[in-house]
């Protein structure tokens, strides 16, 4: 992990949502970079495309691309290079988001690119053998996250517990130096709490924040609630 | 076809080539508006979706995008939005291009999609017939690109001169409105006047001014085939 | 058309549903063929892969597939070969259904491996434009199905007559000799005179035959009707 | 693995060449079950979906589908339903071949389907890391297969027996009852040898065996390598 992406680490997912498009992009990193500022816990953003290049300009947050294609530089139209969400200033990928399923072989083939051009690998997994799997091609990071609680408010954390506790078990058997994030209904910082004490390292959230009416609110509750549980944990 | 975007027309397709990513993709487009400005001659660049923004923000050269996906806003993890490439710039998108080749009704959705944001449609089909099915869907244009002649430098106006002959032929039999370009294996100025000649409205191009060593020198020399070609058939 | 195949069509799609899987396949086959000789309607049935050849053998109804892949005899696993389901008894092959939607070039490439192969190429459409798209690729026959009536039993003919009736129109444009089946939600005999009438010259179906109570039953309702509107429209 | 699938197991993946289609399948299975009938050794088949049957139905051999999906019985039209080919008389499927990458999510699925119909699961990996990916979704067996060595007749067990030796080792550290095959290239029974002295527990072969003059004759030679090597690691 670089030096800004420590654990506890808050991903924002923000999709295509137009709350995180364009200019809204740039206006949502900047609150998650104030929050980071202010509670001092790693907070990374994952805007499309087309945005990473004036998110990351305009901010000190991290940027990571929410997903990228298993390619060389070459003849490829309309897909996504590694080092071009580098030179836009990304310092990570989202792989394999629910909404975004790749080929178990293209899982690999990108895992190593990001590994190449010193891209943080987050790869997501819909369940627990799946997160176990993902494990074994050693990326920096799982996100493992029930699809059918994405988007609900739900959050995996408290519906799911022995989802998240699961996945830190199997991933820890098979790769011991791998980031453990969770996602899934995130959206109040008692489901961060949740996640951190189930043994995840962080969380991986999307709607919870972007379609907030004070995104900043919510992500400086998520921030205060992971500093806390850290601290716990660190005393317990 | 917006002001900027007259026939004959040249789109460069940047690809993922390291030579137009990031500042590079910014010196190529320069270099396109530069010879836009002094032969009069309409010229589009697609570069990847990083770069967009970049690109229409330092240039007056219409950028393409060299995808998008037919989605509304929403959630949709590493997908691309009609709305965010136009936000960062874009006029227009290529689609189906042979290296992102799409599902039928995803093109048709697409179309639907870019004609209510007012993106140009830019359909890619690998031969007549194809290229007659995607004149059905009303797209803006459509470039027909033999596949096993892209990067080939083999140009498709000399070497297969039937298949542009017939696309326009059964293109204009559906519909009358749709621009028609070709593609593949374009690199000098005679197969740009070929093209031209065989009835197309402009033409694709990738590798053939991306990978040469003078890309200004060869693009003038396009843009001014063009030209002459049109003057001609005009006078004639 | 091969002789069996007259219009008006029948063909229900079995679909992977476990009523017709198997034995079950032959014996809703064997009903099929039975309607068939009672009526003088034309019914043809698309069983899964596996039970072509058993459908094949044990009946004389024509027996499509559901779904051929574009390739030729080779190295290709998992693949489905239009010279296997030619061999084990198939007449025709269904391609681009809205549960197995297929990229533009392969539905060109899939007609004409199917024309080569001598089997009469079906090709689903989800709406008017995808449909007069398919129809400048020369198929035998296009099935329009709007995805969202499919498995509601409200019928296509009756719930939205407008777009059988323009794919008819948009397709006799582009093409005189395909013939026009809709789809989805066909459930009453009523369904089939009424898509008669807007100037289908058949259906496609598939739970309503299949989930139903007596598919026998329904297949006679469907036949009768269809040759009873045939009839008026000679008439008339 | 049901009985008549002990180690050293040689598995004959059809493909979709047409020495291997339709009555030639049957012919070529029935080579398989000779050899395995002399010599003791188990022998798989994996002919087309559409041969399955008569496959299972003229012969002992045990059956593998090419691949199935990761559906229930219902609304998939052109899918491959686990409960249709089990009923058709396959004993398991290859899952994720190199000529039909499957999306890491769909591969775990699917294995949990074969599971449950008691249909032996095959996943094939192009790699060693794939490989271990795959052993943490509890398949009965994997196939090593790098891609660029299939068809190739330069076997993995002799070109790149590291390939071979990585995977049974990264495999049997996350899974010990998986069975670890491997295939590519293998064409003679000192390739077949090769690779159970390397750990592999048996091969997964096509062209070498269905394109060669006498299938039978080499099939013949597989089994009494694989036979011999047995013994002597026995022994050993």
């Amino acid at each position: 992990m670089p030096k800004k992406l420590s654990t506890p680490l808050i991903i924002v997912n923000f999709k295509t949502y137009l709350e995180a498009t364009g200019k809204k992009a740039v206006e949502l990193a900047k609150k998650a970079e104030k929050v980071s500022l202010e509670t001092g816990v790693s907070i990374g953003v994952a805007p499309q495309f087309t945005d990473i290049a004036a998110v990351a300009s305009a901010t000190d947050t991290p940027v990571f691309a929410q997903h990228v294609d298993p390619i060389a530089p070459g003849s490829y139209t309309g897909h996504v290079l590694a080092d071009a969400v580098k030179e836009a200033g990304a310092v990570g990928t989202l792989i394999n988001h629910s909404e975004r399923r790749l080929k178990l072989s293209d899982i690999d083939a990108i895992i190593r690119v990001a590994c190449e051009k010193n891209l943080v690998s987050v790869v997501c997994a819909n369940n627990q053998t799946v997160s176990a799997a993902a494990a074994a091609l050693n990326p920096d990071a799982i996100s493992i996250e029930p699809p059918e609680l994405i988007g609900t408010g739900i959050a995996v954390s408290r519906a799911k517990p022995e989802v998240v506790l699961d996945t830190v078990k199997l991933v820890r058997e098979i790769n011991q130096k791998v980031t453990v994030l969770c996602g899934a209904g995130i959206s109040r910082g008692e489901d961060v709490a949740a996640a951190l004490r189930l043994g995840a390292q962080g969380v991986l959230v999307a709607s919870g924040v972007v379609k907030a009416k004070d995104p900043y609110r919510v992500l400086r509750e998520f921030a205060e609630a992971a500093k806390i549980q850290e601290k716990q944990s660190l005393e317990g």
